[in-house]
């Protein structure tokens, strides 16, 4: 049985690189030689032990690389070939799936949800951070990366740019918005982009990290808040004339940027919700006027599929967006320990970290 | 100068009938004669003193009465013709009503907004609780009512029907939904029949006055739950088959229905809510699962303008929906302080109230 | 080899009941052995030679039935458990299904569609019309039926009710709207149950059989119209006060069927087109206001999927819409040719034909 | 009585420089100065006599100006500001407007709709071809212009940018689409900036003449195709792989235009049309796939007000688009003869001509 690194998780504060055999595709799997994955926010949830996953699993859920074979349920596609998969698998015939939220999925009950039941890699399922990877229900997840784009460039689509520019499809922005995004880490940057592709006309971020709110500006920002400087809050109800922005989008998790994203939403506004909180939220009373301002508030979780991944990597062919400046770093696999301390002590400016098996 | 009979204002705990001038119409204004209306419960909250009023302001926003004299700018209607307004009389011209929000309206700044500035009879402006009432904007507020429907039959579209029927349409209910509606007082009865108006299959109900639940079963409901005797979102799993329902409908304004209402809300379900609230909200972690569950919450202000009064009024002479069981006393104008009494602490199982000057 | 009786295409004019082999499931399939079918407008088309289909395919695409057998993917489901499938049973894998059309299909090319690929039963594969039938990718098509409800209840399912229905869907109907129906057979019937179910408070129904007109009225129209007594356009107007109607809908695929919902439609409204056309269209330059009437004009295929038919199944269950009465005859199996000869002509003012094996 | 300079239609074929006594503004209305305007395809169908306006009408719909005298119920600007207001100006107190189209305006009868009512400028009132004009409903159709940008700038805003950009809006674009744009005169450029501006990642542009072929790559076209040498329907279904564009976008108003977008148009996609039509238009049944392609035909009229203003003004301040390729040419009003000549004969390259008093 021929065998792999992968990274697992050992316990609480421990994920290291372990010998796996390398798994054999069910009827409609793939089996994916990956060639290029990252880290992300979430999986350092997980090595803290914040986010709960079976010991022995690896992590990961980004994945670049090539088909190395293919169920026999699965057409269309060719050993060798270059995909991608998105971070989120959805099993499109779920009951879920065709209710409209397919990263949800079914639980046991005949027709009850498995809440975000589409994320299975380094989840419920091995990861990609691994020398290969089984890709679930292969036929609807698999999407083939045109030749002329390199790992690099389509390695955020998976996760952080479906997720990011879900953000700001959720805000429905319109042309002329003006839109808040809370936080510039790799997945409110892709909002950022993202608002720009929906065609907002003034972008306003914050962070409080400066060479972020620097990248923010290439990817679309017009107006950039450093919340150590300034009182945003304050600040964008004056940049607006006292009307609040159109959209507000939060892509931290916290307490805060969530009621912040509140205070400055216009009535009849949307907060789109990106983050992964890690506590019970307040609403502030006057934040939302009482429950009369006509307000929206809408979470979402990491659109997948291949369609989806499609069009990401379309937007990406086309130049529109360029993402290449997120990929700060590179590590091998062999590595990966050290990258995630670099990663989750968020040293040397790092946004993402190229890892190459 | 000709006196009319006003019920004000006076302080936290009193409201009395008072004489005031008859108001004379600007040339958008007119000035219309009620001949029925009613109490909400804002104007109970005014009366407490939990909402703030001028003193000396006559309350109440639900008119339907008979055209006394027209604004010269006003066009298309008649002196003598029978007319509604709604509790919300917006003015379409501003930034807020173009931007879809009509609810709202703009405020000090050039574009900025006024929340809840729609609302303008019993608030900011006399109301409808006296003789006379001054429509504002009436070339955009004025709903002429067939003559084969009584006042009685129309006095519930200026606010309740609007406001229930919104609070269905905002939680986008599709041909077969199950819905669940937390608290059947008037505004979540026309919730209900509004759920039913968008064809949910299956629609919840919970309050804990069974008289109120029997009246739900005239406006639709097929499952009603007395939260004093059950667990009510133990009830709404197990009854949905632990996938949890497709909309839910706050109609009340409390920690606990706005909560319930979350926890039976399947991801991807959408939480409308009706409810005035009085103090911050709290959103579980578990209830909204971390952020991540596709939730939508979305709040909404009461619709009005002659057009949506237009549609209510067809609904009713198209006998849908009867609305009739929900005015359960008559009074006349000169006994407001007694039905105010009534109304206020809810005794006789009093729904509506007709007022008669 | 086990066998059985099936209506088969001969040629045109000619659908013979002949034997055929039992097929025997694939992986994702199942084998249901059907209790109920029934026969619909298209395979009229099909018997007629006007839609092509292969010689020797079995007919129909309205399953009721039990399952004999499932395909070794197939989970969730047992054998001996009664069943419907959609007319139209979607690869949900797929990019169009994923792009939010799931009635097409992928096509040959990498991502190109294949038109009306998600109809499958009698047009590219084996029907209905048998005695048993294989139900493709089964775990997203198949959905179980509650045992209170008879198979003629839940008969409309698989295709006229989601048809009319997704009619009125597609029509965007809001509360109060006027709704005007051309042609009431039975898809006309269910998009005027349809229309109901949404909220419309004033349905048109136009048609040129009185029985068909009285049977409307069970369905949910207030207004009933003999186009061989009025000139329909003209009277819609009256009726409307010259405004036209907020949705118009297109239930035959003809000529006049088509113009005349553009001219009673109002500048913004929409026309929901369910016929299935046989020659070119003319859109009449003033109906629609030389492009300048914010018209829209949305054509579509019958939804499918379980999820879809549990909804509907929802529906029938609850009692909110009764189709029995679009059963007005029975055959058997053996009889379907004859059964064919009544609706091919229309006699006995048939409307739908239970069809038992 | 003041005189002023004014472009009448005199009859077909003739549009002339006349005197006319300056208009006072009515309480609703405002009295602007004119200090830039232009000339639009619809003024020369006027001068052609194929679309019929009073004799002795002022022409001309896109105003830029400063205001010289308010009346008295507007509130919220000042004399001397400068201003633009929309090619329509709605009556937003109107039913249609309440209704959701504000292009449209009520009828004679109490609630019917007057077709494309909101466009009143040059059409049912004086217009902007002249020194001074009336513009109606002012307190909803004044939008300021910020002092940083040029008559040249905002010239566009009132009519082809807020129809352009409308069309695009219409088509539903999402992020990934893939857009084909039928016709690159200025309002076929604008939708093309607008598809750009809503996340299309390629956009496939249609005309015959290469000079407009090379501004819309400036707008943002990926691929250019002059009809004049390639069959576009075969290209553009080539260019997709076989499976046809997202959303089509007509813009000139011809039979062959329409059906090439709907040929071209992939199963589920919305065509939308800005064209104005001159003659019934046929659909062919193999492009809409017999009805049953799940396929959307929308039409729209320009939208107007002042917060469409506000947002298109902010999209130029911006600088997300610059429309300044556009205005090739000047000509005073004295010389407006000279400018049609020009502008109908399509000479010299001409997209759109700045007009100034």
């Amino acid at each position: 049985m021929s065998m792999m690194k992968a990274a697992v998780f050992v316990e609480a504060g421990r994920i290291e690189l372990a010998d796996k055999p390398i798994p054999q595709p069910g009827p409609n799997d793939a089996l994916v030689r990956i060639t290029t994955t990252t880290i992300c926010g979430t999986d350092v949830h997980i090595l803290k032990g914040e986010y709960p996953v079976a010991k022995g699993l690896t992590i990961g859920h980004e994945p670049v690389g090539i088909i190395e074979k293919l169920g026999s349920n699965v057409k269309g596609y060719e050993e060798g070939q270059r995909v991608i998969a998105g971070a989120i698998c959805p099993d499109f015939s779920s009951y879920a799936s065709q209710d409209g939220v397919s990263s949800q999925a079914d639980g046991c009950s005949c027709h009850g949800y498995k809440p975000m039941g589409g994320w299975r890699f380094g989840n419920t399922i091995d990861g990609t951070q691994a020398e290969y990877v089984l890709v679930p229900d292969a036929q609807a997840n698999l999407a083939p990366v045109p030749d002329a784009l390199t790992d690099e460039q389509v390695l955020m689509c998976p996760d952080i740019m479906s997720t990011g520019f879900g953000g700001a499809e959720k805000a429905d922005i319109k042309i002329g918005d003006i839109v808040a995004i809370f936080a510039q880490g790799p997945i409110g940057l892709c909002a950022t982009a993202g608002a720009k592709l929906r065609g907002a006309s003034c972008i306003i971020v914050v962070d409080g990290v400066d060479s972020r709110l620097e990248i923010a500006r290439q990817m679309g920002a017009d107006v950039t808040l450093n919340f150590r400087n300034v009182d945003v809050v304050e600040e964008i109800l004056k940049i607006t004339g006292g009307r609040g922005v159109d959209a507000a989008i939060e892509a931290l998790g916290t307490q805060l940027t969530f009621e912040q994203s509140l205070r400055v939403l216009k009535p009849g506004g949307t907060l789109s919700s990106l983050g992964v909180y890690s506590q019970d939220l307040s609403i502030p009373l006057g934040s939302f006027l009482a429950g009369l301002g006509d307000h929206k508030i809408i979470t979402s979780l990491c659109p997948g599929g291949k369609e989806r991944m499609r069009r990401l990597l379309n937007v990406v062919a086309s130049g529109r967006v360029d993402l290449a400046p997120l990929v700060t770093h590179e590590y091998k696999l062999d590595a990966i320990v050290d990258a995630y301390d670099l990663f989750a002590n968020q040293r040397d400016g790092v946004l993402k970290i190229a890892i190459k098996p």
